[in-house]
């Protein structure tokens, strides 16, 4: 569509001569780094992931790092969900919100150390967030951006991938839980987690300069599943029901407005962000929820930039947040972010660019 | 290069349709828009700036609204500049800096009202920031991001266009002072500003559904002075000795070391952020400092997503942050981040993926 200019304010990843050597062709932009969103395949990079191995650069998946005495605290601070059980090497899906209960980020917190913690975050800028609450209560605890950057193996067949390199304890990770190590003296965290339901790893590299060598790593030891390079498939989370922060959320998106309700902890301590807003939130319900709407059309949408007016009964209710085309249900699917109001099942009308499109709400995820 | 993939994490601008109308073929992401970096000539963009009249969709530069009781104290908080003269109508330029004095951003800052300030910030979240610090403080302050679009309209013709629009007023704007007016219904303020030494005007739209309605009222008023579409111009902003935040400032960069210093009211009370930490580096003196650097070699340099090293005597001294080609000098030219060792005048060895290249350090502006 457009070429993105080069310009230093934009970084490039470790990964990024080795995706330019596999022939990555499309990127997004987040957190002020370039990320592969296609090699050109789109198809063939969705079915590697659903029935394959498929190995992404997500090195946009930035680490804030909290070390100090005062970390765990500031952790718990900052998360309004309850980490007084959270492990070393144990990771947790945490909804960040500010002191209006307004989602901020939502990233994996990852507990390194009982000093030692990183939230490996979604796109938004969670150092100055973490900094400003540090700085402003006087934590003893460093707030900064260490030397790490993922490396995505997803689908099916990446536990294989992945043991074959690391070891068959891979296996017995439990979801979210991760383990640091090294490969041929390169230091990683090896983590079960992912933005995909289909199962899979991410490797935390822990040395930027040797991110051709990780990815060649994991190509070589790929080859027997048929791996290849791909992205966090955008059609395969929204089958799956995954949120993208700042995709599908806006300024005003709380937690429960976005199925994240089950990882709020609302007895939490008042030193807790957000907790005050959260509670009341909770008690009085919130106006909007997130739903699937499935469209009668029948061919592929394109993608847009813009969020798009949902309608019911000639009333706005909210709007669509994402759409793409199913590859396994064969219909365009997107989340829509509507008033509590509408249900599933509820027909509706979505005011795309391009046209009016009829539609029925559903529940998530739809696979 | 490669072609941005449309999500709706992305944002597009209100001026967006009226720029795809004028053939805009290249685009930036800032602040998690859109931003049009080409219209596939150029070098004829950047003579237009120079000698004529260029208009510029810069919507990504976002507000960032404090709005009450204390949003002129919450400004103050922010900002190591001395406010207590700034006037109605009144901007100012200001290195925000965090509580280490490292420089997070440097926008404009609009006085709108006594309890009404815009910060119409760079490419980093400053939302987050003035919310965290005016929650953690109690202030009774509303932290916003107001419907506005900063068009700008710059180069030697800019007055004259300007002035064709809204009458010979704003031919007595003074540099970063602004009013708020309308033109056809649209309600916009006028400010005297840009990121150019060319001369001209930042129109700031209030109004997002009348951004192509603008960008035509602009466009036909050009006519006789041969406006065209331009962007945020990399080569004139080098010339210049204009700073990119993020893109010639790193994590530890504080505005000392690249020439803010003047911006910076180190007699401020001690509750403004980083003013402690601005002081101790003030009077310890700053270890890097910002020269241009004029290199050798006399085919232009592609633009790069990296800073590349800078060696003197064999020694590495700091990193060039930018490189352009010139097209008034005929050299590449770019910005060294360097030791406050290395002066003026000194031969170096600039490290590029291509190859090195020895160049001269030399004062800023170089035009």
């Amino acid at each position: 569509m457009f070429s993105i200019s080069p310009s230093t304010r934009l970084r490039p990843s470790p990964f990024y001569e080795a995706t330019l050597a596999d022939g990555v062709c499309a990127m997004t932009t987040y957190n002020q780094m370039l990320m592969p969103t296609s090699y050109g395949h789109p198809e063939e990079e969705y079915w590697r992931i659903i029935n394959g191995v498929s190995m992404w650069d997500v090195a946009v998946e930035r680490q804030v790092q909290l070390m100090g005495p005062d970390a765990g605290r500031l952790a718990q601070i900052l998360a309004p969900r309850d980490l007084s059980k959270c492990k070393i090497g144990q990771g947790k899906y945490v909804p960040l919100c500010n002191h209006n209960g307004v989602l901020i980020n939502d990233p994996i917190l990852l507990k390194l150390d009982e000093d030692r913690y990183w939230l490996s975050i979604a796109d938004s800028n969670i150092w100055f967030w973490a900094e400003a609450i540090a700085r402003e209560r006087g934590l003893k605890v460093e707030v900064s951006e260490p030397d790490v950057s993922p490396l995505a193996v997803q689908g099916p067949k990446a536990e294989t991938v992945v043991a074959s390199i690391f070891g068959d304890w891979v296996r017995d990770l439990k979801y979210f839980w991760f383990r640091e190590t090294e490969i041929d003296g390169i230091p990683v965290a090896v983590a079960r987690s992912g933005w995909s339901k289909q199962g899979g790893f991410e490797i935390y590299l822990m040395d930027g300069t040797k991110g051709t060598a990780l990815w060649n790593i994991v190509k070589e030891a790929g080859q027997p599943q048929g791996i290849g390079p791909g992205n966090p498939n955008w059609c395969e989370r929204v089958e799956s029901g995954l949120v993208s922060y700042g995709g599908d959320s806006d300024g005003q998106t709380n937690p429960f407005e976005v199925r994240m309700g089950k990882y709020v902890d609302l007895d939490l301590p008042d030193d807790t962000i957000g907790i005050e807003a959260l509670r009341r939130i909770a008690a009085e319900g919130p106006k909007r929820h997130q739903l699937g709407v499935v469209l009668d059309n029948s061919e592929p949408v394109k993608a847009e930039f813009t969020w798009n007016d949902i309608d019911m009964d000639g009333m706005r209710i909210g709007d669509m947040t994402t759409c793409v085309w199913s590859y396994r249900m064969n219909k365009n699917i997107g989340f829509a972010l509507v008033a509590t109001s509408a249900r599933p099942g509820d027909r509706v009308v979505v005011r795309r660019a391009a046209g009016a499109v009829e539609g029925t709400l559903c529940d998530l995820p739809f696979l």
